[in-house]
């Protein structure tokens, strides 16, 4: 498998190098593997910390900036970053308001936050912490208790980002935050595997012909192996395993997402079908965001993800955002 | 080759359905494949209409919208758009201020946009056409006469899009369109080959262990096939590529492009080595935009391009852009 990189042991070293010199209004720590909004701390404001294991570009280091994370801990590929990091970030930019975590469900993600949290707290950061776990497919997978945390992901930081930019204290910043997981869910299908640095090549087989219906964001398995299936009749079961779960009655934000190998061009044709999907239902959609967004690596395949949204969620949703990866109305 | 689609011949007309349901804020027309800017024309504005075979997404649909395109004509994959589209996208457009054509060097568009200009003119629409031919890598090619237009588009579109929303006149955003052209060079690298739906499978060989320099973003052969190289080596010979031909004496815009099929950290590691080769040449680099935006479906591999700025090109490039592919400071 040809990799666009030098060797597998500096990819994310080599990544953050880069995203330094494209992104000057962040401030990069290679070394450590922090990303920190430039000028944070903000006076008053909380700060929001994420953080994970590399490969799921944008996510969460290209969400860094006004109105969504005041930071981010890079681990390495498909591996939780460390507490240390994570101290770091919360020391960067605990104004005194506090920080809030959002962690993926992800068993080492969830023991460092933990941990980090505790470290914090014993500094005197004040530190609350969101678990995000909207993937339906499956209960308990490789490495998780529970249900993973993916795509909702971004509507977690993007809301909450927006709270903490309007100045909202830590629990209520905490409390929104809980009501986007609670409001959230999500499913994936992969066409191909994942390739990883480290391996060379794909980490499982996916044969011709098939795809992985309920896939994991690091090519965890799903539900089932399934002989392939066009663009509507994914969108379709994609939709039916977030409503069914949910049960919405409240308009949608809608992430129609790709895994990374799956063309844009192939994912607003999703799209459509997605819309059919949820309209077949009665199901309305106040916003539509489409993309390469909580990716694996060169995957193909893509997920689907809804929050359903009150006035004032949908208000936040569209409040101002500036990150490299995400970015409107400012 | 297992693609998210329901069948070939509906991917184009799929994806459009799911671009109007994503974005509200443009008009689009599935049946004339025509998008279009809501609002347009606007008042005393000069309209801006680019468009190209589809399978290069965003590029252009996805660049229609405040300060960059008022309207993009999408063809078939890899087909240029007929006349008919482009007559009607600058009727959609034209506020009596004229319209602006940005035509990518490919036979077929150049003609079709040439027909499209003489029947636009015989309606009273005025034009004026620029032509963008920036890949330095070969002289003719599969589908060109002369040198082909890609990853630059971005930054023609970019800046005549602001000079054309500040109220400049169509010689003034005209003049300023190929001033950007004459200033800008790219060079493209492929590591797999492109998949087309049509075809089902890759649309040409590109061996395990080998790569394509100097690719083009149809998967037209380039320089040379070489032994796998690391990406700091194709950092060199790209940016060796674009300096020598454009020897540039002014700091640069630059773009590391991903062709769509390469993940994004990746391309921010690959980043890092662009700007190591171009400081090594000591050229000042004023901005840098790193992703997916001149595409080629699945293909992996990536392209830089860099355009040399003086103040009023960097200010165009800096003002506000809000499109689906492109937005700052609005």
């Amino acid at each position: 498998m040809k990799m666009l990189i030098n060797v597998p042991e500096t990819v994310v070293a080599d990544a953050l190098r880069g995203f330094a010199a494209a992104h000057p209004d962040l401030v990069v720590d290679v070394e450590q593997q922090v990303i920190v909004r430039r000028g944070a701390p903000y006076e008053g404001k909380v700060g929001l910390v994420s953080g994970g294991g590399s490969g799921h570009e944008p996510l969460h280091g290209g969400f860094v900036g006004r109105g969504m994370l005041d930071a981010a801990c890079p681990g390495a590929i498909f591996t939780s970053p460390v507490p240390d990091q994570m101290t770091r970030a919360a020391a960067a930019v605990d104004s005194g308001a506090g920080v809030l975590f959002i962690v993926k469900n992800y068993t080492g993600d969830v023991l460092n936050f933990d941990m980090a949290a505790e470290l914090a707290e014993e500094e005197g950061v004040r530190i609350e912490k969101v678990l995000v776990n909207d993937d339906v497919a499956v209960i308990d997978s490789t490495y998780t208790a529970g249900r993973r945390g993916t795509g909702a992901t971004l509507f977690v930081e993007k809301i909450a980002g927006a709270a903490a930019e309007e100045g909202a204290p830590l629990d209520r910043v905490t409390a929104i935050a809980r009501r986007v997981v609670e409001s959230s869910r999500s499913f994936g299908v992969a066409l191909t595997a994942v390739s990883t640095p480290e391996k060379g090549g794909p980490t499982f087989d996916l044969p011709e012909g098939e795809l992985e219906l309920g896939v994991g964001i690091h090519g965890e398995p799903g539900r089932e192996r399934r002989a392939m299936m066009t663009s509507g009749e994914i969108a379709d079961a994609s939709v039916e395993a977030v409503v069914d779960d949910l049960r919405p009655d409240a308009p949608l934000l809608v992430l129609v997402n790709g895994m990374g190998g799956t063309p844009l061009l192939e994912l607003y044709g999703f799209t459509a079908e997605v819309h059919r999907a949820l309209a077949e239902r009665h199901l309305p959609v106040a916003r539509t965001l489409v993309g390469n967004y909580v990716t694996s690596l060169d995957m193909a395949g893509s997920s689907v993800s809804i929050c359903q949204v009150d006035e004032e969620l949908l208000r936040l949703w569209d409040a101002p955002v500036s990150t490299p990866g995400l970015r409107w109305g400012c």
